[in-house]
């Protein structure tokens, strides 16, 4: 073994352990390691080096539980039996997105799970695909367990459709708009990511064993907890950063007022993500949350469907997103005549006045001037001696051009 | 008579006059008024004096048709049989917010409904409310026709609700969420104003005449057409700028993509009136309109009930508006038994410590230490040897001071 790939093995080791001796998130861990490497860090957390009071007790407590380099070595075995590995910032698989939760800080923060919002340590992961290129196109689809069929009907069609334009829907494997958000990705046969606030080897909630089991199969669950970690309450909140963070924008479909789901939307928005918020009826207490969120973040962006999701994330991806809607195009102020010179053209090369003229039933001369008017709007060009469509305007320009939100990622 | 009355009574001639010999929302005509009269406007269309030739040749087609000031004699007459009234800018009753109209100027607009949006020149009203009284605190809720039932309940709490806080809700008269509307004002014994496309003594559609009736009973139905004049198709879409631009702000219920109604959204939110829209589920056509209304003008403003409507027009009446939420409320963050404490004082007057613990059901201690910690919170007030409910905050001050839309009329 050369003396890099000891450190790399030492670095991991370390950081496994330090996600046992400290909860995930932790910013003063985050910027021990970030200063010292993780085993130094490590080593001085155990030696009561800690920065603060309240990490100093959390570690004295754990180390009378066992040795962390210990435990991290079980896991590390435990890991290889599952079939799982573990992914650290050394990896090519990193996914680097996370990383932008260094500038996350959240206005007017006061509980731990909003204040802990520091980038992994590692990851656990199961599934065949590579962890970054999973979730370079990706989208979060996010909200509440207690959906409606409406809701779940939503999330179904977005995990599908965005399933079938080979984008990565990742969500947090919950009852509700989570688990419908998978099944829409699996049965459209795409990839989706479940991100989990407990081991990947007990995922939760064990109602939706059988999606986990597909998911695992075709797609990735992921951690940040160690095998056998406990889904404790507040993890679910700490995970939420990550779903905002590693996703190349997130979708709330129902949630009522103050969900967990509307938090993780706050934190993509914190680090300007896209966030996209899709409506509901008033008359639902499942769509109040989206509705508080469209209305007090300016940022959100009300979408309704898979066209406008990839509106927002196309920029960030290599997708065609469709062109932005203009109020009115060329098209729709055109005569009868016009209209139907318009569709007297083929939908491939190109056609002589005189043809056009007898496929749309009108004289050579109205066919000329309303081709020649057709021309000035952009809609027809002259090639080989005719007329022919104009080619649509370059999609990726005009979405990149004119797109309202301004979040990229 | 004098000759100021003299002069008031051949303005109003030569308005009803105009009305009928051009139609409503001629900018040239309204320019033409401004800088020589109505009187002398009249006299110049009518000697072939019209600045653009297409009103020329209305103007002549027109007076083919009969004599300007003989049809004006008549309307005016019948407006007197019918129990109507005529109402013009120098009456007390004009509704003068409708002059902002010399302001509106829609981007990209080529039809002439879009371009000939000048403020009104005269309008015949049947009903007993002043016009203007009426319309000072005035809301306009719009929608589709072919409304789903749940735009229909919503349209009807709407109407209900602002009446019930003494707002006026005008509408259109159309089925549908006009009607809705209306309605709903009608059953809280509201004043409801209905805005025709047509002369008000035969109200159009004709399937909404028992509305009529009672509209015109206890609000009013208003016109710029004279008594007689047809529904034709353009003068709904020319009538719309009058229900934008009268009413303190607008409200969309449903509707389909590029509706009429959205129609008077952007004219209200073109002359900067709170433009507010209700969304509904992305399932539903019904509420294509409402979403893309939402997701192209960054003014315009998702609402969801009657609270946050008066948070936003509000700010122009003498109304009450409920303060703007914030994240937490200080009572979110209670223990059950200072929640039971707050509950058990009275809504008006002050209660003693003693009464409080009976009526909580805790020791007087116990109430002690709760309503001392509710008195810190600003939550409750000592008053009269006991302990009374903090009057609420200064919500006009609150709503003016941090409600993030901008529009005022």
């Amino acid at each position: 073994m050369s003396g890099d790939d000891t450190a790399r093995v030492e670095d991991r080791l370390a950081r496994v352990a330090l996600t046992w001796l400290t909860e995930p998130g932790t910013w003063s861990v985050h910027r021990l390691v970030e200063r010292l490497g993780a085993p130094a860090a490590l080593a001085l957390l155990c030696d009561g080096g800690a920065p603060e009071e309240k990490l100093r007790a959390t570690v004295a407590a754990r180390l009378t539980a066992g040795d962390p380099l210990a435990v991290a070595a079980r896991a590390l075995d435990r890991t290889d039996r599952l079939g799982a590995r573990i992914v650290t910032p050394d990896d090519a698989e990193w996914p680097v997105r996370v990383d932008d939760l260094r500038r996350l800080a959240l206005s007017g923060a006061s509980r731990r799970v909003d204040t802990e919002t520091a980038p992994p340590l590692c990851f656990w992961v199961r599934g065949a695909w590579p962890l970054a290129e999973a979730m370079e196109r990706s989208v979060a689809v996010v909200g509440a367990r207690a959906a409606t069929s409406y809701g779940l009907h939503v999330a179904t069609e977005l995990g599908y459709g965005l399933a079938e334009r080979e984008w990565t829907v990742v969500s947090g494997g919950a009852f509700g708009i989570d688990a419908a958000a998978h099944r829409g990705a699996l049965n459209a046969g795409g990839v989706t990511v479940a991100v989990l606030a407990c081991g990947v080897d007990r995922p939760y909630p064990v109602g939706n064993t059988a999606l986990f089991d597909r998911i695992a199969e075709t797609g990735l669950l992921v951690s940040e907890w160690m095998p056998g970690a406990d889904p404790l309450r507040p993890r679910f909140l700490i995970r939420n950063r990550v779903i905002a963070a590693a996703t190349g924008g997130s979708v709330l479909v129902e949630a009522s007022a103050r969900s967990g789901a509307t938090q993780t939307m706050r934190r993509a928005l914190a680090i300007n993500r896209p966030g996209m918020v899709v409506p509901g009826p008033v008359t639902s207490a499942m769509s109040v949350g989206a509705h508080e969120l469209l209305r007090e973040q300016p940022a959100a962006r009300l979408v309704t469907g898979v066209a406008h999701v990839l509106e927002e994330v196309g920029r960030i991806g290599a997708d065609l997103a469709p062109p932005a809607r203009g109020p009115r195009r060329p098209a729709d102020e055109l005569d009868d005549e016009a209209t139907v010179v318009l569709e007297s053209l083929p939908r491939r090369g190109a056609r002589d006045p005189d043809a056009v003229a007898a496929r749309a039933g009108v004289s050579v001369r109205v066919a000329l001037r309303k081709l020649s008017l057709l021309e000035e709007l952009g809609l027809v060009v002259r090639r080989d001696g005719g007329y022919a469509l104009a080619p649509p305007p370059d999609r990726r320009a005009a979405a990149a051009g004119s797109s309202p939100a301004d979040g990229t990622g």
